[in-house]
């Protein structure tokens, strides 16, 4: 792999095939992850132990991917991309621990291995979940970068995306749809919350690492990860109906097992394709002003179609 | 009750009895709460109803009183306090409504009321306490303040106090302690991050709404938070035992139901009333360079001694 760094330390991303740069953006958010979270013997060595199972050792690590892709957008600096990308990664990490959690969707596999709460207890797991969730908010406001302003706003962005009105509000209409038909604007709704809010954040967090961009390139910006996200879901919807649990490395099927809606059900297999497809376009669309600065972004949106876990 | 706001929106307190300036703090968070919390029918509606259940109608609202004590030294605005006490109270009131939980402590009851999850749902209950969480961080990094580096300290500091190596490690020890003897150290150890770690933040994120005070002047307001949060833990032990439920508004005994060690089962209820006039003195004298700004948190040092409930 051939990656260069200038001497104002950004990276030189264009030299890389588009696999290269995954695989590079991956092991980059891996090695951040490693040495952001509390070691492992850290006191309490239980609960930092399990927040390292929750975070390392793979993941397809679409937040972090999105985020430096949008970092290349405004020139951002390769240390703070690692340090959003993180913290998104940690919000998008509790948030699958407390999902698979027995009061919610009760699931024992993720990422191939035993769920967090079976290796190491409800109890703990819970508190996983919210130290992640805290941790990410330390990491942005880490007291060390050199404008505050932007700092703040990627705190609250962050924030707002995580909560009430974002993922986790989603999350609470996914529990009260079991069993129930929605149309497709309901489906849109939730999943805009439940997976959307949290890459549209990630998105614009990468994009604000950099030489700050106007509110009219943040806005378009914005647009495209609102589509790309659903794009990224109704993908997900598909592969959960056709692929299978290894490959997946969680447990395939589980939407249909639980009655919940997906796109699938509501549109048919051939139906959430030909949405997905209009996706596509319009989030490749959104990019178009961009040029060739967003070559990483419209990769990724080809990427989610033609993803196969 | 005769309160005066002067023309820069201070708060003169100084007319109130400790008693009115009590109430008065506690109503003023109760409106904020309310003011600040998404309204009842906000979708997701159940969720919002379930967090304004978990925050409003009560609860003794120690860490505000902090907040708005410890704003006095710094002639903090009382909007920028409002904001921040109700920003520490979110992060409490979510450590309550996981802690309830059934893989938890199991408690049924709260501010004498059913818990969340007794009302709401065990599944809802956990997305209350994560998207309270979100809440305490959107509400300190709100894009409004007009100095952001502040702001970003003060989001860090409660980020820090609220996580693995804060409060939600201290439950992660209170979990591994149960039916284990600990010594005097390791029981402080628990303390000073379960409980100690919210209550030096609130003080310290009060003192920085005003003047910034120097770094001498917040080591000092620190060193007075140590000790006045493991006096009022050593209260709470206390009154665990020799009060009743009704008193508590939540079930009294269980920490030795829940073979938990408390400083009154390591040195007895003589020994733990003699380590609280230990800390108090400590807590007061770490106030005295501050002169009459500190009245009010003296005041509250003194009222954590003599509370019944």
């Amino acid at each position: 792999m051939n990656t260069s760094v200038n001497t104002s330390g950004h990276l030189s991303f264009s030299d890389l095939s588009f696999p290269d740069w995954m695989r590079y953006v991956q092991a980059q958010t891996e090695v951040a992850l490693d040495r952001l979270l509390p070691t492992a013997d850290t006191t309490p060595a239980h609960l930092h132990q399990a927040m390292r199972y929750a975070c390392l050792g793979g993941g397809k690590r679409i937040r972090p991917l999105l985020a430096f892709a949008a970092g290349e957008l405004s020139a951002a600096p390769v240390t703070r991309l690692e340090t959003v990308a993180c913290a998104v990664e940690c919000i998008h990490a509790y948030s699958l621990v407390h999902d698979d959690l027995p009061c919610m969707d009760d699931d024992v596999l993720r990422r191939g291995q035993p769920t967090c709460h079976v290796k190491f207890g409800e109890a703990t797991a819970l508190l996983v979940g919210d130290s992640l969730q805290s941790l990410a908010f330390e990491l942005l406001a880490h007291p060390l970068s050199d404008d505050p302003q932007i700092q703040l706003r990627q705190t609250f962005l962050l924030a707002q995306a995580s909560g009430s009105r974002g993922m986790a509000g989603g999350q609470a209409i996914d529990l009260d749809a079991v069993g129930k038909a929605l149309n497709p604007q309901e489906l849109e709704q939730m999943h805009t919350l439940k997976t959307g809010a949290l890459i549209r954040a990630a998105v614009l967090l990468g994009a604000l690492c950099g030489d700050p961009p106007d509110e009219t390139a943040l806005a378009r910006l914005d647009r495209f990860a609102a589509s790309a996200g659903l794009l990224f879901q109704v993908i997900d919807d598909m592969l959960d109906c056709t692929a299978n649990t290894t490959t997946l490395g969680k447990t395939a099927g589980k939407d249909a097992a639980a009655d919940k809606p997906t796109y699938v059900s509501l549109l048919g297999l051939a139906g959430a394709r030909d949405l997905a497809e209009q996706l596509q376009t319009q989030a490749v669309s959104a990019l178009k002003p961009f040029g060739e600065k967003a070559r990483r972004l419209t990769e990724l949106t080809d990427f989610f179609v033609r993803r196969e876990f």
